[in-house]
């Protein structure tokens, strides 16, 4: 595995990879790996010749008040494991290499964003599409793959490329969870222990609603309802959102009827969880 | 040469093309093709394994009050003149096969849009860089040309690519004049014969210009009073603005000094016609 710091020395070796005809898989990251990401690449890894994971805070998308100085880092540990997952080429620009100048283009996203984490992170999913864009070009991927925990993320990107026509794929990949359900995620590592034991409750209460959905209530309220009552009961928590919407676009259902998603967003002393269920109803 | 109207044959032919290592030069244009861009179509063809020449009028890029509607057009004759000049694929998109739906992307350009054309056509630039973005991801060129006439157009786009990193050249390529300086324009065909004999002065007028600051005049102003008195004098047309900037950067300069763009547009009874020369000053 190779190790590029620098735009020019990516842009130069994709472009060889390209001329021998090879294909390319991209795995984008904000680093802090966990078998999420590593799930990514493994799927990378055996769908392309060349596999690019990259790994890059992306200021563009964090708020004011959000984390991005406290995001967790672990370049060390990141190297080794993205190494061992198979990915031949690992891109970890600093800001000013990826941003050296304000950008003449502005990329706003106007739909899919008005709900879920986007309603509370103005401007987040702008900085994505930025960003991605930008690696896109970089990168030259055939396939990029991106985790279906962030689900309005991949819902952004799949609009993304259709609305601008980049030709790739985009690879939306299952939540990895521990056993216990809790999907992985980079900042599981700031729940205090207590938390992490009431954690996996979030994914349980995702299953509570889909059950009753299952069971045939059509009513989105209810189960909706079923999912609040069970996070409240069990996870010790604060909860931001539950929503389903149908999905990929994200529109809000009163009565469920094919491919869905039943998303939370939950509170802990030191991090907000988001966790997901996309399933089918007749 | 083959003529394309859908997206997913262009995207396909492009697929095997990039696959085969051929290189690819576009060259977009909105049709009514002049020796301008047969120029650009012929440096294309010496440059590049496959020439891709697309012909679109982009209604993004025209104002509700400008002339989408009664651009010229005039398919038949684009196709032959492309085919001699060289041309291996051209694409000729309707309206609904660019934009199927609403895009879920906006683009603004946040620089070099507010003077010269960009000041009085608010939105045009960000139509321009929307249908480019999705004409260079359809076609993939490695090298992009565009005529220099329109100089602001080639600053935007310079700007589009590093912004965003595109893995692609953009090529400016001299403005193509007939014999007695007028600039070669799809528009002109709307002059009349009066017009077309007093628009040469159009180019007299900012050789003039550019004269007088080859002499060693560094006042801006002088040089640009100069261009307006010349064309006040000699093109009967109204004037819409003669501006000195810097290029490809556009900003405007008091004191002439290196690489600066001198800048006009004028107004007939039924065309507005812009033109530009390009300069060096110590």
């Amino acid at each position: 595995m190779i190790v590029i710091k620098k735009v020019k020395e990516l842009t130069s070796i994709v472009g060889e990879k390209k001329k021998a005809g090879l294909s390319i898989g991209l795995v984008p990251t904000m680093g802090y790996l966990h078998e999420g990401h590593l799930t990514l690449a493994k799927k990378a890894r055996e769908e392309n010749d060349v596999v690019i994971m990259s790994i890059f805070v992306n200021p563009l998308q964090f708020g004011p008040n959000e984390d991005f100085e406290s995001y967790p880092r672990d370049f060390e540990r990141d190297q080794k494991l993205a190494e061992e997952a198979g990915v031949d080429i690992l891109f970890a620009p600093e800001p000013n290499e990826m941003y050296p100048k304000p950008s003449m283009i502005v990329m706003n996203v106007v739909e899919r964003t008005d709900r879920l984490c986007g309603e509370k992170r103005p401007g987040h999913f702008d900085g994505v599409v930025t960003v991605v864009t930008k690696l896109f070009h970089l990168a030259q991927p055939n396939r990029a793959y991106f985790g279906l925990k962030d689900a309005q993320q991949v819902a952004v990107i799949n609009g993304l490329v259709e609305s601008l026509n980049f030709p790739l794929e985009v690879i939306g990949v299952e939540t990895v969870r521990e056993e216990n359900g809790l999907a992985k995620s980079s900042r599981n590592v700031y729940l205090t222990p207590t938390e992490r034991q009431l954690a996996p409750h979030i994914y349980q209460a995702l299953k509570a609603g889909r059950a009753l959905a299952e069971q045939g209530e059509k009513d989105a309220e209810k189960v909706i309802n079923e999912t609040i009552a069970h996070l409240n009961e069990h996870t010790g928590a604060e909860i931001d959102y539950v929503e389903l919407l149908s999905f990929p676009e994200l529109t809000p259902v009163q009565t469920i009827k094919g491919q869905v998603i039943l998303a939370t967003a939950v509170k802990y002393s030191n991090a907000r969880l988001i966790d997901n269920i996309i399933f089918e109803c007749e």
